[in-house]
């Protein structure tokens, strides 16, 4: 048995929990929050719920710590940090600032003797390693990676900060001209507002000025000003009865050539469609836990990503089994 | 550079040579045949023609031997002779013998410090990984493979033992509507029958009894009786103008639940659409060179399949620029 901690009991953290209940070979042993315990009640039973200050008592405990905070704030101090005491796995998903986050959580993972996997989920994640063997096995070609449709909450979150909203969701689409393009294998070059269009659900305040929001949310740069974007108002009980899930999802397709002369077109295509964002992350994120438990039992150290991971260590079954069943 | 060998060619192997073009770090040196090596005239400049049974004098040039012989007859004898001499990749596809086929490379493979990796391509391969992955990451669910559409080679040669027949191509084709109830997350107990239908486009000898040949093809077990098949007559002039190629491809589809209660839905997705099968196969058969030759470096030996072999391993790319453009 792998024997599992949660680091954080929100969206993601009851996901794992969630997660943990389909894989027979992991036991959640303790949950850690900054909450008061008490007032944590986990699903599983036989649960520790401690302080996340207290966590190092459960250093020889558990085999592997997930940890469930935000990419923002937590995880940039909490990675490296718990990676001193425990086998870890993330999933920062700040893509520009993985290269760094890497170097900080490698060091401490490296002088502790513990393996510490970064940026785990679909994307980074299950997208990234579609990208990487698609890239790899067609050398020929480009990759395009679309999103949704599926909720932002990054982008939900800024349409709530405009003066008058009082609650939005907001769907990523991509565009079905755009995925056709690419599906034939043309390699079209497509601008951000040819890929993808947004839209909006929004719940303004009693006697708020719709026009200025929709003027102010389609005009803010970088989340919406690059986009075709929709904005709907609805009401609150409409936005709640229709639009409180987070599903999300998406497609990977790289188009490439072989041939001595080029002469063949050959499409690989990696897609998600998930009804629960978080709860997808939180499954891919126990499997990966699976992975380091055996990493750290053969004796490796330091950071490590998806990337680095051979498919067959996130599997339950053995080698000779998977050779015989699944290849 | 990484040194390049190729063990036969055919259409395989002349893939090889196609793919290599599209890999700056690897370099063909030399290509065996069992033919006259006088009749075989590589694209490659530069490249030595020998004779198979002359490979032992080639040890020291090549990192890496790709065996591109058929799996029926001279891969079981093949890889694990040619693994006591060199690191190998082979494309053994007949799922069932696959553990007996590993077991004897690996006994040579390991005695001899060489690495060798079996069972490489699409299926077995990049399908086998979209197989484990789905399965790990998504615990809760069932997996689908399907076919197409696509030339089975080898019912095209059974078409063509029949009576009667000059020439025949045969296409697997996978069904819409059981595509589409998997893709819904029903999953549904599909039938053999009810997964894929078999199209045969076939060249009669003058004078022939059609209908006699329509009916032996659509009873013949194993092939065909299990399917339902459509069989058209055409001329060998219509085979050849419009049934040369040998497109295939298709779909590995998982789906799952997750949640506490198994309350969301999820569907993960691959496929491959490709123009020419073996010009593919030797695509992915070049990029797990690559892997073979970084195992060797490292100390590994032994067999291993595209299960044991981290995605990074097949890019050009290092780590950091992987994190950094691809994660």
């Amino acid at each position: 048995m792998i024997r599992l901690g949660i680091s954080g009991y929100g969206n993601l953290g009851r996901g794992v929990e969630a997660a943990v209940m389909h894989n027979p070979d992991i036991e959640l042993k303790v949950i850690f929050t900054r909450r008061d315990p008490e007032t944590i009640k986990p699903i599983t039973k036989g649960v520790k719920v401690d302080r996340v200050e207290n966590a190092s008592e459960y250093k020889d405990d558990i085999d592997v710590l997930i940890l469930c905070g935000g990419s923002a704030t937590d995880l940039p101090r909490q990675t490296p940090e718990f990676a001193t005491m425990f086998n870890v796995v993330d999933s920062f998903d700040t893509h520009a600032n993985i290269p760094q986050h890497f170097d900080e959580v490698n060091k401490k993972a490296e002088e502790n003797g513990k393996v510490a996997l970064i940026s785990c989920g679909w994307d980074p994640g299950m997208f990234s390693i579609a990208r990487v063997y698609a890239d790899s096995v067609l050398p020929g070609g480009e990759t395009y990676t679309f999103w949704g449709k599926g909720v932002s909450q990054g982008h939900s979150d800024a349409i709530r900060r405009v003066e008058g909203v009082l609650d939005a969701r907001q769907y990523t689409v991509p565009v079905q001209a755009a995925l056709d393009a690419v599906r034939s294998g043309s390699n079209p070059v497509l601008t951000t507002r040819q890929k993808h269009t947004r839209e909006c659900y929004v719940v303004a305040a009693e006697g708020a000025d719709k026009a200025r929001i929709e003027k102010e949310i389609k005009e803010m740069p970088n989340y919406f000003a690059d986009y075709d974007t929709t904005v709907n108002f609805i009401s609150q009980e409409e936005l709640d009865a229709k639009h409180k899930g987070i599903p999300h999802g998406g497609f990977v397709i790289r188009s490439g050539k072989t041939g001595a002369e080029n002469e063949f077109d050959n499409v690989i295509e990696y897609s998600l469609k998930l009804d629960s964002n978080p709860a997808f992350t939180s499954s891919v994120l126990v499997s990966y836990a699976r992975a380091v438990a055996r990493l750290h039992k053969e004796g490796r150290k330091g950071c490590v990503t998806v990337l680095d991971i051979p498919p067959a260590y996130l599997s339950a079954k053995s080698g000779a089994e998977l050779r015989k069943s699944m290849l």
